[in-house]
């Protein structure tokens, strides 16, 4: 499979404090997994500059994409949009482009466009802005990183406004087949069928739910007929 | 502050594609904050043995204790333990004392211990065993990382019996207060403010909800005093 790959990173204390329970993991692996980029890997860290910068850093590089979230507001800990132009190794300052579109809605909000919401308009050098119809401010996207907000709702309109803009590869297809054994019924015969179906991929998730112990078997890949050849072979493999 | 600090790493492709969400990042970051362990950062990564040990060898390298959640089952694509053990330099192999456990399990519920089965009792060698009272196979720690089970409710006995073993430093408290304005309204003062008391941390985390704008401020630190005598200044920015 050569569809493209992405990383993930959630910046906030809040999170890391177990205040707030992420919500744009979620959201974000299922747009991406239907737009048929693959998302490899994602990291949580907090409101802090080198940790920030150091994982800006290091997922741009590896990946073909980087979406962020959390921390573009008016606030003092709101520093992603520097840190990320730091690692980029871009200048940042207050856009015009940025500005008017702050000033055009806190105008018609009757709301003052103070230093802080200012801040709300500093965006690197360079950055393609991403549209945010919910509270104005915008996102970015500089390189391969795009830079979006934290509220769930934001976060949610601004990866609909950049998903298509990305190329995206095969959806990733998928079916599963619930059992209500313990996994270990049929972990051994399991491994076989996904060795010689070495183009899907086989996942086992087990649960525990009202004293019954079962797992999903989930089946994946870009190939329908390949995928329902395999789920053919899966429900032979039940034990009765 | 000088509290211990931590990482956790989220092993399994189902939370990157989307199909699952991730519950015990929110569990863990709750049960280390309130033990006097700050969690740092964490991670997701898929079933992946390069990306798991890479990411072992990193986290473990870089803080105190690192909390690994999934990948222990019996299963092709449970490599948790195989993957531990390499990044910690250990041998691994079907331990005596892990399998006595899962014998008698099985032997209570009438199960065979297959050889599937068996690969839950695969341990590094050195490595203390996390009870699970729940589906017996166990965790394990192994020098200064906690391999514990991915379905949440067995996750979170393995966290309880695990955390009273580590030695905590204060529990980080926090006070909060809901302004139902933008953040914008009081980013200035509130900087100002946290640049004052630059013991405490100062979070102000925006919310959208039923067409209201607003921000949860909160105040977090080990000491009660300073943290009240805080929030009274901080009462007072509000705007009238």
């Amino acid at each position: 499979m050569s569809n493209p790959n992405a990383a993930m990173l959630v910046i906030g204390d809040e999170i890391l404090s177990g205040r707030t329970r992420d919500a744009n993991m979620h959201h974000l692996a299922a747009r991406l997994t239907a737009h048929g980029i693959t998302l490899a890997e994602a990291r949580v860290v907090g409101d802090d500059k080198a940790a920030i910068v150091a994982a800006v850093r290091a997922l741009s590089d590896e990946y073909d994409h980087l979406f962020t979230s959390g921390g573009i507001g008016p606030t003092h800990d709101d520093i992603t949009a520097d840190c990320v132009a730091e690692a980029m190794g871009a200048t940042i300052r207050i856009r015009d482009d940025a500005r008017s579109i702050l000033e055009a809605h806190y105008q018609r909000a009757g709301t003052e466009l103070n230093e802080a919401r200012l801040r709300m308009a500093r965006v690197p050098e360079g950055a393609v802005l991403i549209d945010n119809p919910i509270s104005a401010a915008p996102g970015f996207t500089i390189g391969n990183v795009h830079v979006m907000a934290g509220v769930p709702a934001i976060f949610e309109a601004m990866v609909a406004s950049v998903l298509p803009t990305l190329t995206g590869g095969a959806p990733l297809l998928s079916q599963s087949l619930r059992i209500e054994r313990g996994e270990g019924d049929i972990a051994g015969p399991l491994g076989d069928l996904a060795e010689r179906y070495g183009d899907l991929s086989f996942g086992s998730y087990p649960f525990q739910k009202d004293g019954i112990f079962g797992a999903q078997v989930v089946v994946r890949g870009t190939d329908a007929r390949r995928i329902d050849a395999a789920m053919v072979e899966l429900t032979k493999l039940l034990p009765e």
